[in-house]
C-alpha cells in the first residue's frame, strides 16, 4: 500500500483493467526496447498535449477544494506541471528532434481527448473526489510501471531515461504524496465507512472507466 | 413538514434567518396593501431578470443529475419556467405598465446578482445537493409566505393577485413536491444518517447564506 | 445549403472527415440490412446512454445562452428528448428485446465517453458556440445520413424504422431548424465577416473533433 | 495609460462607477486615519476569506486559458496568491490581533460573497474575457488608489502599511504586467477592432457590474 490505503483498495477491485493499462504492450515492448522509435515519439508528442490538459484539470481540482490545505497541493502541482514539467518535456522533444512547432501544431487524437475530457468533465460536472479519483489513476499507475520497470536496462536511452525517470526517487516521492493526500480527501469527507457511502459507488466507477481510458491511451500509439 | 422533512430541519436551525426571511418589511408591508407600488414595481423587473438565472440554475442542476428521474423533474422545471412562467411574468408586468422593453434593458442590481450568481456558483462549483439547496429558500420560502399571508386582503389588486398565486394550490402543490424531491435527493445520497455526514455542514451552510441572500433581495427595493 | 449556411461551409471545409463518418461502414451495412443486429442492438444501447449525456449538453447550453430566445431552444430541446425521446427509445429497445434494465445497467464504452465529455467540456470551459458547435455533427448528421438513405429499404425491420424516423419530415425539419438556429448563433455574434475572427478558428476545430469522433462513435460496434 | 489601454478605456467608460469605487469613503478615510481601527479590521477578515475566492478564479481563469503563455501568466498568479500572499495575510492579521482561528471560522458576508461569486460564475458561465474583465477592477483598482495614496501618511501604522503595500514598486509592476496581458488577451481574440465587436459589450457590462460590486465591498465595513 505505498500508494496509499484507497488507491491499493481500488485496484483490487479493478485489477484485470489495471493490469491492461499497467502491463500494456506498449509498456513492455518500451522495457525491453522492442516499441518502435515512431510510436515512442508519437507518444511523447500526444504527451505534450495530455500535460496541457493535465495542469487544467489540477487547476480545476484546486477551484473545487474544501480548504486552503488542499488547494496549496493543487497550487504546487499546477506551478510544478506548467513551470517545469512543460519545459522538461519540451528540451527533451527537442533533443529527440520534435520541435516546439511540431508539438504546438500536433493535433490531439481521438484517445487523447477522450481520457482528459473525461477527467474535466469529471470535475466540472462532479466534485473534488470525482476529479481526483479521475486523476488517480494516471498520478499512480506511471509510478507503478516505473517501479515494475526499474530493472530493466533497454539498449534505447530515450526509453531507459522514460524508466529512469518513472522509477526515480523524485516521482515515487510524489506519487506517495499523492496517495496520501487521497486517502485523506476521501476520509476526510466521507469518514471511515466511506465504503458504505453511496458516493464510494461513484468513485469506483470513475477510477474503472479512467484507467480503461488510459489503456486506450497506450493503445492510440499502435493505430 | 408539509414542505419536506429536511427543509423543516434546516429552517428550524436557522429560524432567526429565516424569519428574517419570510417576516420581512416587504412581505408585511405587502400584505396590509402599505407597500409604494414604486417598490412593488421594481420588484417585478428585477423578478423577470432573477427568473432568467432562476432557469439557468434549474438547467445546471439537470446537469448534475445522477438519473433520469431527477433530470425529468429539472427538464419541467425549466421548461415551466421558460416556456409558462416567464410569458406570465411578461404579461403581468405589462399589464401594470412595464413594458418588454424596460424588462429587457433593465439592469440587475447587485443584490439580485448576489443571490443568483451564489445559486449558479453553487452548482458549478459544488454537486446538485449545493445547487438544490441553494434553491430551495427561494422555491419553499415563497410558498411559506404565500400561505402565510392566505388570509391578507390587501385592496392594492397587484398585491391580492401576488398572494393569490403563491397561496394558491398550484404553487403550494410545487413547493411540496419540491419539498419531497429535496427528501429524496438527500437521503437517496447521503442515507438516513445525513446529519452525521461531512456534506451536512457544507449543506447547512449554503442554506443559510442562501437564505441571508434572499433577505437581501428584499431589502433590495429600499435602496 | 438546407442544413443552414454555416454548417455548410464547416462541412466542406471538412469534406473528408464528414464522409468518414456519414458513409461510414455502420450506415452503409445498415443502409443493405447487411449489419449484423448483435451491433445493432449494441449501438441501440450506447445510443441510450449517449442520449443522457446529450440532454445534459443542451442544458449546459441553456446556461451559456446569450438571451431568452436562445433559452427557449433549448429547453424546449431538453423537454424534448428526456420526457418524450428518451420514453420512445426506451420502448423502441423493449420491442427489440432490450429490457429498461438492461439499458440501466449498460456501461459506456470509451468511444461513447469520448464525444460525449468532448461535447459538455466544450460546454464547460468554452462558451455557448462551443458546446453548440460540438453539437452539430451530430443532430445535422443524423439528418444527412437519414436523407441519404431514404430510398433503402432494408428487409430488417428495425433498420428500416431507423432511416424512416432519421429521412423523415419531423426529423428533418428539427434539424434545418437547428441549422437555421446556429447561423443565427455565429451571426449574432461574429457578424458576417465572422470567418475572419479568432473564434471561427476554434469553431472550426470544434466541428472536426466533434466529427472524428463521431466516426468512433460508429467504430465503437465494430469491437 | 500606465495599466494598460483597455483598462483604460473601460475606466473612462464608467468613470462615474470607477470614482464610486476608488475614492470612496473607506478609502478616503483609511487615508487620513479617520477610518474605525474596527471597520479595518473587519475588513481585513473579509479580505482573507476573499483571498480564497481569488484563487480559485485565478485557477478558473487558467483552465479557460487558450494557450501555454496564458497558463503561465495564471499558475504565477495563483502560485503567489496561495503559496506567498496569504501567508502574509495570515501573519499580518496575526500582528494586528486577528488569529488563524478568527480567520478559518469568520462567515462571508453578503457584499463578499456577491463580488467572488459573480467572478467564479462569469468564469464558469462565460470564457476566458470575461472571469479575466471580472477581476481587473481589483486588481488594477487596488493599484490605482495605492497609488493616489501614495503621500498620504496616516498615523496609524496599519494604514500606512496598506498604503505601503499597494503604492509600493511590486504591487504597482504587478498592475501594469496584468493590465499588458489584458491588452494582449483582448486584442489577440478581438482584433484591434475590439469596439465593434459582440464581445465588446458583454466585457463593459461585466467590468461596470464587477466595479459595482467593488463599490459595495468597502460599503461592507460601514453595515
Amino acid at each position: 500500500m505505498i500508494y496509499g490505503k484507497i488507491f491499493s483498495l481500488l485496484k483490487n477491485y479493478f485489477l484485470l483493467e489495471w493490469n491492461l493499462y499497467t502491463n500494456h504492450k506498449f509498456v513492455k515492448e518500451l522495457s525491453i526496447g522492442r516499441l518502435s522509435e515512431n510510436k515512442f515519439l508519437d507518444y511523447l508528442v500526444q504527451d505534450y498535449l495530455f500535460l496541457i490538459q493535465f495542469s487544467k484539470a489540477w487547476s480545476l481540482a484546486l477551484v473545487k477544494s474544501d480548504n486552503l490545505k488542499e488547494m496549496k497541493v493543487c497550487a504546487e502541482t499546477v506551478n510544478g506541471l506548467i513551470n517545469f514539467e512543460m519545459d522538461l518535456h519540451i528540451s527533451l522533444c527537442k533533443k529527440y528532434g520534435i520541435s516546439k512547432e511540431t508539438l504546438d501544431s500536433a493535433k490531439e487524437k481521438n484517445k487523447n481527448i477522450a481520457y482528459t475530457r473525461y477527467v474535466l468533465e469529471s470535475g466540472f460536472t462532479g466534485d473534488f473526489l470525482d476529479i481526483i479519483t479521475a486523476l488517480i489513476p494516471c498520478v499512480i499507475g506511471y509510478a507503478e510501471i516505473g517501479k515494475n520497470l526499474k530493472k530493466c536496462k533497454p539498449s534505447n536511452l530515450m526509453y531507459l531515461k522514460w524508466i529512469q525517470t518513472y522509477s526515480g526517487n523524485e516521482y515515487q516521492n510524489l506519487a506517495k504524496e499523492v496517495g496520501k493526500f487521497y486517502d485523506n480527501c476521501i476520509i476526510s469527507r466521507l469518514g471511515n465507512n466511506f465504503q458504505n457511502t453511496y458516493k464510494w459507488k461513484a468513485i469506483k466507477d470513475k477510477f474503472k472507466t479512467a484507467t480503461l481510458l488510459e489503456v486506450d491511451f497506450w493503445e492510440m500509439s499502435y493505430e
